[in-house]
């Protein structure tokens, strides 16, 4: 009945849900420890639930323009989806075709494969360094018809220099999609949203579910040209962002303050986490995100994660080539990762990890 | 850049929204007129903003299994979407590959069309009678792979009953898409979804938008064969339904005696107005549906159209064959149905309209 390319298939996999009863550290999703902006609380508080009888506005419009404002663009070149997920496959859908191929990093966000997949649209991934340096000659190379790059990359945190993406964009004509789900946590000075203007091939992707603890409200956003942003439009289900969606999402953009405290927060914790895993053993890989990817020399990384998950701490493994003997371990709250410290030194004993 | 495809669509055109200042009566995109279940508030109202920092649940799962029991079925035949349209842009992802063609009928919801456009399926329209009843045998005539039809009718508001889609899925053995939006206006007894257990071919889908108040959450499902469910979960986003929609549309399904009292407020009101059409001098097509499809006969359907605007009564006229001469007003409360018949009353004089 389905499509021979939906046999074989295999899903995306989301990380593991604990029960959250409060006693659960969950580090493993790259969620924000934070709670969202307190504008969330206030305009939920003073929500009327009638409204939601309507249809949402279909365009997310007041959302685009608050969101093309603070990055000097005009609306038209920003697009809001459901989660930055709808907004790849809307990218899928509208650049590429069955028999096209494109490249990326591994490792990478597994999303763009699986999408890739449905579609028969080919991934050749083009290995990282030992230090998981992009390789970015070799995907140019493949000869493939778009580029996906996270950046900060997912799974090693390490960011591409802006000028890096600069280069690529001088020596490619096909789409490249730089995916800054985590850019909050390296800086705005390293996004290529300030490329935009000089490159029509460029997508910048975006979302509310990491620096503005969002996740639950699924909304991410892309920046490009106008005539992609048109293009991507024309293909979008007609109300792809709910209503309470978009009003959380403006609610919290427009608090930049409480934006920035979280991310600075966050980011001294990483710091901090950093130099504590490194003294204890681990080798930790420089990240510019709100996670990082580690790797103990005298335990087996699955080992640690099955003593961590004995004591309800949730981190992050992943059974794949050059990373199943690491471990990424999203950043918690100071207090969070005290308890992880303590637990992994109890681990560790007197022996480096 | 884009697919080739992409340059000469045309996309859905969702209906007009008009400023909600309190003054427009807004009958033109099938809302129901009267909020969402108190269970709805109650449940904003005690809500902890915090939890939006987790991304919701994967599968929706707490709500696939409310509806499966619902419906006498498991939760592994429920599928739970962004908004009905979400579903159905899946449906074609996983079942119709380009050059496949689906056959639906003419007049029907145009975002069939909308989403085959884009991966090039073709769309058989098979063109209803004079009455607007569906020709299934034409249907099956087209020799498509998969047969769309909303039930009861979009556009039309007629009914087919139970009874003709089993002789279809006796017929035929491709994919049979019944589109419920508006079935709880029916009545469950007309639901295919009596016919799962017996036809692994059939897909039912249904929404939170219409008979529960709820088109600004964006949740809409489909019930089909565990086999069908498990293809379409492996291809859609991986958080596709976002955390408040999940817990909001959960509170609304709960709410049994809520829904039926609304659904029969609007029948009512339906009903009443049909008549009342009638009187007026409209041929008013039979309805099961949240709103009426009529026709003048002394005035032109767009000099009504253009008249009720100037009131700030907003209803719906298609410029599309077989359409333009008719309108679709969708059920009000009574009191705007009063008003919208004392305008109407206003503008025949003493002619009929």
């Amino acid at each position: 009945m389905y499509r021979k390319s939906i046999e074989t298939l295999s899903p995306y996999i989301p990380g593991f849900q604990p029960a959250m009863d409060g006693t659960v550290i969950k580090i493993n999703s790259n969620e924000n420890p934070y709670p969202p902006s307190p504008k969330v609380k206030e305009l939920l508080g003073g929500f009327d639930f009638r409204q939601l009888r309507y249809y949402p506005d279909a365009t997310s419009q007041p959302l685009r323009e608050l969101i093309g404002a603070q990055h000097g663009l005009s609306s038209k070149q920003v697009l809001c989806g459901n989660g930055s997920d709808e907004v790849i496959s809307l990218i899928f859908k509208v650049f590429f075709e069955e028999g096209d191929t494109i490249a990326t990093p591994y490792p990478t966000y597994t999303f763009y494969k699986s999408v890739a997949d449905i579609i028969n649209v080919g991934v050749a991934f083009v290995d990282t360094a030992e230090d998981f340096a992009i390789d970015l000659q070799g995907l140019v190379n493949t000869g493939a018809k778009g580029i996906f790059i996270a950046n900060p990359n997912a799974q090693t945190g390490r960011l591409l220099p802006l000028q890096r993406i600069e280069e690529l964009l001088n020596n490619y004509s096909g789409l490249v999609v730089i995916d800054e789900a985590y850019i909050d946590f390296a800086g705005q000075e390293s996004s290529a949203c300030h490329l935009l203007g000089t490159y029509s091939n460029l997508i910048v992707l975006r979302t509310f579910s990491k620096s503005y603890s969002l996740c639950g409200i699924r909304v991410g956003f892309c920046l490009a040209d106008e005539s992609l942003i048109q293009a991507m439009d024309k293909c979008r289900d007609s109300y792809n962002v709910n209503h309470l969606s978009q009003v959380i999402a403006a609610a919290a953009f427009r608090d930049r303050e409480y934006l920035e405290a979280t991310v600075k927060r966050v980011v001294d914790t990483r710091d901090m986490l950093a130099d504590e895993l490194r003294n204890l053993g681990f080798t930790v890989y420089p990240s510019e995100a709100n996670f990082l990817l580690c790797q103990p020399h005298g335990r087996s990384a699955s080992d640690i994660y099955d003593y961590l998950k004995a004591q309800q701490i949730y981190v992050r493994h992943f059974d794949s080539p050059r990373l199943s003997d690491k471990l990424r371990i999203a950043i918690g709250t100071e207090q969070e990762v005290e308890i992880l410290l303590r637990h992994l030194r109890e681990y560790a004993g007197s022996d480096p990890i």
